[in-house]
């Protein structure tokens, strides 16, 4: 496959080097345009960020492939020079990464929801009534101290919010290719777990039989009396950074979600800063050490999916103001790119390709942007490229991309 | 491979909406400039073009891959939104697509010459003197009372034009990997059929049989006494728009090649429009019941296969005329593009990108492309790009594709 091929050589001329890449990435960048026609990236007062797209080069960037809308999980592998299309991070292991439960390799994790059982255990409501979140906390830890697994497996069970839950199960042997136990539809009773492969046969029996524990622990407690089991999986097993590239990288990011994608990729992940102003104090501190800096933006994601394109702008502005601060640091290559966009007037994430630049002072073909935007960038040097195509480049740029071929 | 990693997806996210795709196609649509420095595209007057790409967003795309030369089977095959360098659909079958033939799965289909043959049996002119059409039509129909195929198969003959014909057996257990009978030189014999795989072996005797008897029958008609044939196979096996998709699409086409293609791909091919000015109206009929009108407009490929820079940009300025009754069935996206360039100065196909552009107010990201044209469209927001990542993009603006991963 193309992507193979390209990994293996990527692979083979990667070198380490002391210079450092600097990569911002601002959740959800892409936007599109509101009333008076400009994207909020378009209408921040950004001279810094103006600056690096004037000196750098600029490009737009598929997060998976033209049209597809990606989550989390693959816009973040592909800014991490992954195939995202060949790397699934699935849900159960995104809902740990998400309230940051310490995944391990091996390990099964399912989401779950508290749901509501009648007399003769048919499902009448799938959400429990969305009993509120710390109903579930005292359910979840009621269950914890009762429920048993069989000899040889650990359980933890995990409250998200609301209805939902995370389960894990950890020990030798176990396989993750399991059914849905959730119907999906209410009149009928919770599925027994099916397993999908010959390996999962004994998980599926564990499943049930901690389900039937935790249902005889809930007895009584309706209308969260009872659980279903949904997108089992486990951490797929994917090289890190360090294996590819040799890299030494770092992650700043204060959610969960992001924290968890970047120690997936072997990133360390010191704590996280206790606000969005607390990112360049914290880039300073792990300066030493690392040579590839992950550098995580939230509310420019969170402002689109609220819809609301100032508070996005605003966003963009704040961390412009602190780009000098981290330039202070002397990175040798900065990239600033998304995950994916998130138009405040979609209210979600979208398929629109992300605007992305590079900024690296002697190595840089500067392309005649001005100024960072989805359209300027639409215009720029880099073109339209597959967005796992940006991390080797940023490598490139840095020295640690060595010849290929004689 | 790539392309079939992102068939997976985009075929695992999409979702049948009631939101409709209005996909016009010029065939042939690409050109270059004439002695006033334009395309026949750029010097058309077509404010309604203009508009949708001033208010769209536009690209420029690459059918086969950069360089290539497409067919208009490969150019609509990545306008469908399929690989066409893994799908192919051979000549026997473009030729039965081009007459109207209604080939289907299983039939063995080949071109043929009438050619002329010497006493002994050798070619002395493969295309028989080039014999009027109306002499081809009466040998075919002479052939068709008299050649007699053996039991279990069904052999179809019919004219294409001047010396050229379409053979279609049909039947159980045939196999279509033949050689080539015409041996491509004059002074020798025709080849006997020749298999090229186990289960083509009685179908090569079929042939054989076939053949002799239809020399038989030409005895005393040089120089049309005997046949060669050319390009056999087979419908390709290939997923329709809907299996992959959940589209309930609809061909709006005047020429059976492409009605042909359109059936192809799992289209509902209604009877033809019987002239271009009826296209809107025969649109209209059918928008109901569909949700991806596929408009066909042969005209601009004829001109520059003329060689008629002026009658291609009058096809233009024809059809644009035409956008605001099409416009006021409300489509929710829009997209033009073609299938290939035929630029008049070359009088062929050329491997020039086509242009393109998406209209869907709303979720577009207008790209300062202020006309339509080859040129402006280099510039635009979509960047150069293969063909068959138009359509997910289209399906991607009318909301028929769901998110990648959480």
């Amino acid at each position: 496959m193309g992507w193979e091929l390209e990994e293996s050589i990527y692979r083979r001329i990667a070198t380490t080097t002391p210079t450092r890449i600097l990569y911002l990435v601002f959740d959800g960048l892409g936007g599109l345009p509101g009333p008076d026609g400009r994207t909020p990236l378009e209408a921040a007062a950004s001279p810094n960020l103006d600056r690096l797209a004037r000196e750098g080069c600029t490009g737009i960037f598929d997060p998976v492939a033209p049209g597809v809308t990606p989550g989390s999980g693959p816009g973040h592998l592909g800014l991490f020079g992954y195939e995202p299309m060949a790397v699934e991070v699935g849900r159960g292991v995104l809902a740990a990464l998400g309230i940051g439960f310490p995944i391990r390799k091996g390990d099964v994790a399912a989401r779950f929801n508290f749901c509501t059982l009648d007399a003769e255990g048919k499902v009448t409501d799938r959400r429990a009534g969305r009993i509120p979140t710390e109903k579930n906390r005292e359910l979840v830890e009621r269950l914890r101290r009762s429920v048993r697994p069989p000899e040889g497996v650990e359980l933890f069970l995990e409250t998200v919010a609301e209805h939902r839950g995370l389960l894990v199960l950890r020990g030798e042997g176990l396989g993750h290719r399991l059914a849905d136990t959730d119907p999906q539809r209410t009149g009928v009773a919770p599925l027994p777990a099916r397993a999908l492969d010959p390996s999962s046969e004994r998980t599926a029996r564990i499943v049930d039989e901690i389900v039937a524990q935790i249902v005889e622990q809930l007895r009584g407690e309706a209308p969260a009396n009872g659980i279903l089991l949904r997108g089992f999986d486990t951490l797929p097993d994917i090289p890190s950074l360090s294996d590819r590239f040799g890299l030494r990288p770092v992650c700043i990011a204060q959610y969960p979600m992001y924290r968890g994608l970047a120690r997936l990729v072997g990133m360390e992940v010191p704590p996280a800063p206790p606000s969005l102003e607390a990112l360049p104090g914290s880039l300073a501190e792990h300066w030493e050490g690392h040579d590839f800096f992950f550098l995580h933006v939230k509310y420019t994601d969170k402002a689109g999916e609220d819809g609301d394109p100032d508070r996005k702008r605003e966003v963009i502005e704040t961390v412009d103001a602190m780009l000098p601060a981290m330039l202070e640091l002397e990175p040798d290559v900065v990239v600033v790119a998304a995950d994916h966009s998130t138009p405040a007037r979609l209210r979600a994430h979208s398929w629109h390709p992300v605007p992305a630049l590079i900024w690296a002072p002697g190595t840089v073909l500067p392309d005649r942007v001005e100024s960072f935007g989805e359209r300027e960038c639409a215009r720029g040097g880099l073109g339209r490229q597959a967005l796992r195509h940006l991390l080797p480049q940023a490598l490139a740029h840095a020295g640690k991309l060595a010849k290929f071929g004689a």
